[in-house]
């Protein structure tokens, strides 16, 4: 429970209904999509303008009172827990598309619009926001801008950051700035817009952003390409891109993620299969028929078994489907899943794959892949049960191994989901000591007193973080905090 | 001439040939390509490796001496003039294209490569870098990264800011920092490469960069729109965006710069128009056949007095070169030649320059106008003479006039050169108190004893600064600095 004189405060600033901190509520805005971390806030607050979030940041400084901003909490790093507890602030209220600007092709929005109604409310006007993270039904677009999400329209088109045209950012100091513009091109100072877009929340809160659109393309085609082993599927990828052809969205299922989907989704996978590559294209109907015609020649001289091709609109939603329901699929079959992205040069894909068999083997763990395979971002995801001590033990050591083959092989240890709490531990394996010598002296710039998200990118070494609970000492901490409410 | 142990300091990491600090070195090191600023720098080093650049970073923070990276100097905004002396670092020796990846589109480079270079490079070899600032005959990649250089094929491709995937720095504190890789998608920590693209070498020294490439486009196609009213050019602009059409180059050109440019090139430019649009589209030879045929139909619809499509590469490339050569066209007239870039989002375009054409009535000043009409971003040019005193004092409020406008109409001070010495008096118009705060908040956590690239982005107001010297207070500094030689 809060302290009176601060609820009251809070109160004065958004009104009384917008300040949450009963138990209930206090445990509903506790975690996130990542398995095993959870920790108390001290309340949650509905800010309604950019105005109360400033007013609520000058608040929480002066109690030295951390701020956790948060969209619909899909995050998969543990990057929206409260792991010091605090004030959640929840974006819910301010869900409302501002302007469309026909002329400039922009779309100003507040942080709390879902994603998916972003990309309907442009299409429906004729106009195309690409970036399609897996949770777009349910992510907000603050999340995305705060976690520069990815998504299977990655490859040809880019992610959120690229669209990102300007911000309006709450400071630590209570600051209001406004970065960017609709604006083409601007180079006045550092690339603020960018500095802030990935940031996890912990450099500022955004309250407005000015997204880039663009023309919808007139026609697109879909298709699945079927392997009877891995390393021909890895190769399609490699020969596409070599044919100079970058398709849409280019994605790969393995045979363990392909059994789960079929049993979850019934779309008529071939569940004997080694791997499958989902394949679009988008553009202008005569380039997409050629382009699927060249990738379908492409794939059975790389050894698909088959190559189908929808022919409706609705066949291709099947297949897209069978990509999107993964994480899902995957969900059902054990208490818990843990879903990682490490990411490798697109050429390693094989490499990466085969590293990850090797690893679920070796640890005697169910791990489905699938993933972005033209970005060279897998999703490795174990099944598991995080009551199970011993397993945990064991899916801990494996999502080591994991990353670090994807840094040995040139690669980082995610490529959309975010370093969070869950990988501050080995954010200095990708970026190394003067890195987070760097990010650490840009976050004391900007946030001294540590408040804005704090817990996040910057931890000690912890033995034990992955999907294993907060990182080691961190579990005591959530304890005594889950005590004291 | 530089103190005789820091100069054999010097000389003992980059060997003894590649110091040089005699009068005529300093001068020739003195200035860019922005009328009006010069400073002598003590001596100009040329590096040869990542190590060297770091020893001598390390070196010149003992010394308390500034270091200043250059590539060619064709810098617009005073960035690599240095202002405060010190150390000037050459990459003349580092200029290798180090690898093609062919597999994951990338190309690693080292700073010194001069831009044209790496597109021959890389289109001989059937891959393609967009960014082509006009100066990318001259101009370094290190250069280009450090001020995020725009180019005529900014509006489909984006600036080079989109194409930089991970670069080697040299921070202030000697640290060498790696950032990003052969990656599509990374979001371990902070964008540490976007935030060193376009710092113009405040906050550290690129020593290498892995950029991006796409597959070329198949085919392009040149027109050439003539207009009798600046107006119908400007609604062409808008109308071709209104119809979902991105062309790879939209570019504006007023009646006087069409008349210095016919004059210096003899393309055939029609020297009576009042404004004409240069447009290409490149991709699938149908695609492009179909948009410039729609093009030139939206061009006709809106005044455009004659519409000429190029028959051949050769007349294709006479139409760019009326483009690319008018800087050098402005630059025959009068003694002085300054180029500004204020830009404006698309839809002000035509505010935009009727508010320059009366600004430049205004005052009394001959200014041409133009640019990349699509990326909103105008290049408004003063045919002046800097001995002129009274004249160059009108400059000086003309251009204050128009970034105010620019502002005003939602734009920025500077689209793609950068704000270095010159512009650093009116950062603070776009970004605001906050934005200077947080961008010096910045600085000082990176570079504490401001010793890479001093005197850029961050001065206080002086009254006195575009085009007409140094700010303020610098022409003191300057003379002393140059009779103390």
């Amino acid at each position: 429970m809060l302290d009176k004189a601060f609820k009251e405060k809070l109160m004065a600033i958004v009104g009384q209904d917008n300040v949450l901190d009963s138990k209930e509520n206090q445990v509903a805005f506790s975690y996130d999509a990542t398995p095993g971390f959870q920790s108390l806030p001290d309340a949650v607050v509905f800010p309604g303008s950019t105005e109360d979030v400033q007013a609520i940041v000058k608040l929480c400084r002066e109690m030295k009172t951390p701020t956790v901003p948060r969209g619909s909490g899909t995050n998969l790093s543990a990057g929206t827990c409260p792991v010091q507890g605090g004030i959640v602030l929840s974006f819910q209220r301010m869900d409302q598309i501002l302007e469309l600007d026909e002329e400039n092709l922009t779309l100003t929005v507040q942080p709390g619009v879902v994603t998916q109604k972003i990309c309907e409310y442009v299409e429906a006007r004729g106009f195309f926001y690409p970036p399609d993270p897996s949770s777009m039904k349910i992510s907000t677009i603050g999340g995305n801008i705060m976690e520069n999400s990815g998504g299977l329209r990655g490859l040809k088109y880019g992610v959120t950051r690229d669209y990102v045209l300007g911000l309006t950012v709450v400071l630590a100091n209570g600051d209001i700035l406004h970065t960017g513009g609709k604006l083409a091109k601007d180079v006045a100072g550092y690339d603020l817009t960018r500095l802030m877009v990935g940031s996890e929340g912990t450099l500022g809160i955004v309250t407005e952003a000015i997204l880039k659109l663009v023309p919808p393309p007139p026609s697109k085609m879909t298709m699945l390409s079927v392997y009877e082993s891995m390393d021909d599927a890895a190769e399609t990828v490699s020969a596409i891109i070599a044919a100079k052809i970058i398709p849409a969205t280019l994605e790969f299922l393995d045979r363990a993620t392909i059994e789960v989907v079929e049993d979850y989704a019934h779309v008529g996978l071939p569940t004997e299969a080694a791997a499958i590559l989902l394949i679009e294209q988008d553009g202008d109907p005569e380039v997409v028929k050629r382009d699927i015609q060249q990738i379908a020649d492409i794939c059975r001289k790389h050894g698909a078994r088959s190559v189908q091709t929808a022919q409706t609109a609705e066949e291709a939603q099947a297949l897209l489907t069978a990509r999107r329901t993964a994480l899902s699929a995957c969900a059902r079959k054990r208490p818990t899943t843990i879903l990682e992205d490490a990411t490798v040069p697109r050429s390693k894909v094989a490499d990466m794959v085969k590293a990850i068999n090797r690893i679920a083997e070796k640890y005697q763990l169910t791990i489905c892949t699938f993933g972005h395979a033209g970005d060279g971002n897998l999703h490795p995801t174990v099944l598991t049960d995080v009551r199970d001590q011993d397993e945990m033990a064991r899916v801990e050591k494996a999502f080591q191994e994991i990353f670090a083959t994807a840094i040995e092989l040139g690669g980082t240890i995610t490529g959309e989901h975010g370093v969070g709490a869950m990988k501050a531990p080995y954010l200095k394996w990708k970026i190394g000591d003067s890195g987070i010598r760097t990010m650490q002296a840009i976050k004391t710039a900007l946030d001294p007193d540590n408040l804005l998200n704090p817990g996040k990118l910057f931890v000690p070494d912890h033995a034990n973080s992955v999907g294993t609970g907060n990182p080691a000492s961190a579990p005591t901490q959530t304890a005594e905090r889950m005590m004291k409410k």
